[in-house]
């Protein structure tokens, strides 16, 4: 069960109103790696999860997240305030307003469609998408996923700082930013906390495959490093070396009861293309003057 | 800032797995109408609400949509344990699995994906969408949807309610239901407590079309009602006065520079349709044998 | 059927190009609260209808609100036509030409993608979802919708209007404002006609959980009013009294066959975490200088 | 302006309920290359096209289209009335309405969330996008995207007629169907009506890369065709030939001022890769039992 | 199997940095018409295709899409690296960063979200959909579309050159566009070499409706053209035979068994409006001071 | 510049056709783990790379990617074709083919819409997204999220390979999964070649809150483990030490200039909410019978 305090976790303190400003932090609230996907990402795995000490840890950062959801939320609706209530009440000349929501960033959608407040969407007014959370049920691979998110944010954390000169939004900022990387740390732990950790899941890879590199671009630019040097690796540069690697003829086949295989050929047949013949097009028609068109329409 | 309890609100009592079961009730975890939507549609709309009430009672329903989240998708991991646990250990034959996977709903990409967890995403499998969050910023417009949002998602749960014989999954069902219709006599209450809280905004309607009626679709069935009869209602039947009932002439058109005009004239002229002449086309030559096919490529 | 009359049904007069308000304009066209989701929002409930008068309303407002598509995207078309023009031609010094698109709101996507047209997509350019039709086919919930909607579409009007000062598009603004008015009037009208609207749907909530008002956000702002407050509410701050409320342990549980609770132990223990041992972790290797880098890669 | 009719273009008569089958149509209603789509794509040509001809044939099909938007919804409706009334009013044992909402296709989505109606959906549930509509605002573009979605459209109902033997549906798909086959030869002579209407657009391409065909894939099945051979074409295979086409290296790069350089130089230094070191990674820690997990948290 | 080699196509030199250009260049990376979407819809059609000629056509196209998409995504990364690094590394003042950032497009998400790399998303920020591969696994359909496509995709890259003054940019667009130019031509080519590629499809059209021309909008402005004018077509104007053609009564009906039919009927009577009674409404309460507003809270 | 070589990577022999496993197998094909999203994820990456040793891996791998989906795109290709070709063909009864494509995952959608064709959808019919690519542009980022990304793969492909008897796709199967372990162990190298990889990006993180971890989720499963316990960590559980951590008052402010706050003053007067006073509200009318209905609509 969730229970809120009225308190935020991080005092907000926003120095003048700046919707081009609040559009952009929006990155962080309804975005790719803001804190609502953070939140569910956590929140989501802990439900699921049978590991008592995991459990605990996701439901606790979930929980965290969402309170950082809000302080980034507070300071997007502290940032639009102005704008909201100059924009409700029509106090501004016409063009002026258009300016204003017109300043940069995408802060007219949040304006004219959102009202101002903080919204599930991103700096381009891209909806929030449930996609942005990979959790997939295995926690060898959901830990290095939230590691990962945890990067994720982290950098674009440190962009906005980059952006930001008001010093009360910086300070918060430097908050979140800095709780990604604690984060991070944490789920680094739980990860290697689980034996035989790699690979993911349980099936082991196939032997033949698993050491080679596969030098597919080729040409100037061309290195080696550990990556696909050393003795953990077997590097295959030939391109017969690399094309039907199981020995095969590289082709697809499928074996098809009758039916399936008389249908097949007829609709072939039916779209089978004359390639000994060349036609005339409809771009040969388009592309000089006059082609084929010759009959009046009407007397 | 929000605080966690692991007691749930509601106790979760599953009587055996059903991954069909379980994709159905997705639909309240991360569909369009359920908690995940009306968590967020409450806590964005509170984050940016200056009324100490109303802030104060969205908030607390918003986190109160934050425990019923974790209900439902604790029903939804509880239902899809044993096939997560059977998938993931391999333990069923490989036609057995698919057998499994594949008994309904969309409960494949549950698993394939998603690993058998509750995931944002509804019973189709559609990802959780930050559009389905309506707030726009207007206290009168905003309690409105929420009024809405709280009828739509009960009418859901009582769909799942229908389709469920497992008695726990029916008593957390029914007070995840009844709890909708208690959250929307909450939201009648706010609306109702603005005074002229219609029509919403500040900018009034233009007399001329407010009480219009305008009977756009015509024919057998044409009735008439309370919301086009009576003394609040005009009733508009001829066509006529349907069409440029601004009493112009029912055009579009714009006054454009001298240079913006040439630029038009121009790419039309470019483009312009000769509709004197009746051209062969490509779809001429294509219903026909051999029209137009002339040219061995290759001698 | 639907038939078309060449006559718009509000003249529209723009006094000059500008495309950055066509892009804006977009919002009610190709937008969440757009005509042409109000338009497909009855078209829908409408054909599904099983009472006549709500047939026949939800018909007649439908092809309205298509009348009224046409309204705006002729406005975004003449905004944009100079424009258009100008970047078929390339009558413009390239520099020009950029900047002329990039004057503001999305107006890039306008002009480089859709030509200059009206496009089904909002003023941030994101695309017109079918998922902004709400309808759930239970007549007391989609008219609330429907009341919600257009409630929603007038304020968003209302905001054009404020950003707009070209008098011929005010005026049509207006006209289409006023009618989403009016329209919400039917709606209402409809829903009280349906005596016994609340709650919506054929089941009941449960009794003891819909008079409850739960106190889940607390601290220093905590108000009361009547949408928790009065004989019609049992008003529950006690921490305790929310959690688990229907008297269990607060847990969630599932009963599994044999096979599978033994897969679903066996997939546990796999994944065990040793919250013993305190592991190094890739973050421990990554924050050192040359922590465990040792070994040189070639002679 | 739009009127409607109650009458449909099409009688519908349908033999019985069948919600599996209703949801395949959905694919027509609200997909990709659906009623509304289609008519969405030739309105928004229609309002801003200039050619008075193009402009009067597009708002003619746009308004059909409109009316077989009804027809197809109206098949849904029908197909859907009774699962929709028994699921409305509870009247199956739970496990049956189960089984009846999962016979097949997502009709469980259909029911569960959109309660039998038309949705503005495909038949995987997936919400119609504006992004299917891709009018260009270039005649010579937009025709063509106009056949294509033409012949798309067909192909989609010639597949729903093959899995129909409803009498009665099948009449009216093979309307529907045939209406686009006389659609696409409308659209053929628009464009065709078009004098030199190849290439689209304004700007003629670069002579040296008209005529050229690079034979990209090689290997056992390269074949030759009018697409490629013939006096229209030169064939280029010789893997040196295809790359750096202009003469010169191949390469990319950009001139930058002293401080953007300067910049990217330190962003490169400080996360410049090692790679005459092999590191031990997170991996070479996970891969073995205990690799490096030495430390006891608590005494 | 895919080989890479080094050496772009076509050389890219870029004369200096330019963010919101690159953000305009993202329209044809990852974009509805960009070499992604090409790339796709060719490869995804050749890996189905059984005629031998035109698999072969269909992948050597589709390979060289996806060296197009290099060029164009080197172009992008060229444009960004000065910003890129300069973000990375914090050298500008905050504020002078947010306005580089800010400068127009959508150049802020690529910079904050994206890192300043080519991503898979519009010039509005929109995530590039798999929904703009249109194939639909019949040859005269597909062809079509890649006729379409080419179109659409050659008037984008116009549209780019005309707003682009850099010499190294505008070679490497025109190459691009000529190139979508040659490939519109192999695709004309290809779909005139199947005989009777018109109507798409096996199943013929009914005579009844195949050459009827419907005229759905009327009024001023009507015209008649090749469309809809001569041998191959009947006007149909009367709008008595535009409504229920096949000579019905234009409605919709279902035969329903007697359990459906009498639950259909339930749920009509539980919801039916009194069309009779005006009643008083959610709007009425509001519209008016103090309308219905009588019990004071708390005594 | 990309080149293609008929031969597959890996040989395809399916057993027979298989719809429904064709659609399970569209996961790797247009899902979000998928062969694409890896592909574009190196790709892009690779583009705006300055380190060439990674920029050189990363062009490596991205092309392997592409060469993978080539191959699962063939598996769909082959299990698919039966039905593609007895759908074209109709050459079933209709009720046949209706339960052929309805008899599992979407594959209804794959066949209905797609053509049997691999598409860039999911198992579910959810077009690809470009979102999927969560590319940041920072290498410490990118790496990370490069990691998690095959491990999200390779355990996808585990659960196809646990769902899937024929031998054939199996092996192609294990050949991929295994492809990923090696992807994976190459991008580890790579990250841990970057001295000083944690934390990424350049701004250090507060060093007041990078060792605090918030036990913000209590009660009966509370743990500690390396994740929140020994030296790297300072453990807070007092609620009252985890709000307003930075000392100040856990409030949200902005300083506004006078014109603002007037305007939000108004702006709240005008929707001020009287919360002592109980009104009547539509809920109340709506729940009695015949509450507040009373004027009959016409004499």
């Amino acid at each position: 069960m969730f229970m809120h305090n009225k308190r935020l976790m991080y005092t907000v303190r926003v120095a003048e109103p700046n919707p081009v400003l609040a559009n952009m932090m929006l990155e962080q609230f309804g975005g790719a790696d803001g804190e609502l996907a953070a939140a569910m990402r956590y929140f989501t795995q802990g439900l699921a999860e049978d590991d008592p000490g995991r459990k605990d840890m996701l439901l606790d950062i979930a929980t965290e997240e969402l309170s950082h959801l809000e302080i980034i939320g507070s300071i997007v609706a502290m940032l639009n305030k102005g704008a909201k209530g100059r924009l409700a009440e029509g106090v501004d000349a016409e063009a002026d307003a258009l300016v204003m929501l017109n300043a940069g960033g995408d802060s007219h959608i949040t304006h004219l469609l959102y009202g101002g407040g903080p919204t599930l969407a991103n700096s381009a007014g891209v909806p929030f998408s449930g996609a942005y959370v990979d959790s997939r049920g295995e926690p060898t691979v959901d830990l290095r996923s939230n590691i990962a998110a945890e990067a994720r944010a982290k950098i674009v954390y440190e962009r906005l700082i980059n952006i930001t000169d008001d010093a009360g939004i910086k300070d918060a900022l430097t908050f979140l930013m800095t709780r990604e990387v604690a984060h991070q740390k944490s789920f680094e732990k739980a990860l290697y906390s689980i034996e035989n950790n790699f690979p993911p899941g349980k099936l082991p890879g196939h032997p033949d495959f698993t050491d080679k590199f596969y030098d597919m671009s080729q040409g100037e630019g061309d290195m080696r490093g550990p990556w696909n040097e050393g003795e953990q690796w077997e590097f295959v540069d030939d391109r017969d070396d690399q094309a039907a690697v199981d020995g095969g003829d590289g082709s697809a086949s499928v074996k098809m009861p009758a039916k399936d295989a008389k249908a097949v050929k007829a609709a072939a047949a039916r779209a089978a293309s004359d390639s000994a013949l060349n036609p005339i097009t409809g771009a040969d028609l388009g592309a000089g003057p006059g082609a084929g068109k010759t009959t009046p329409l009407s007397p």
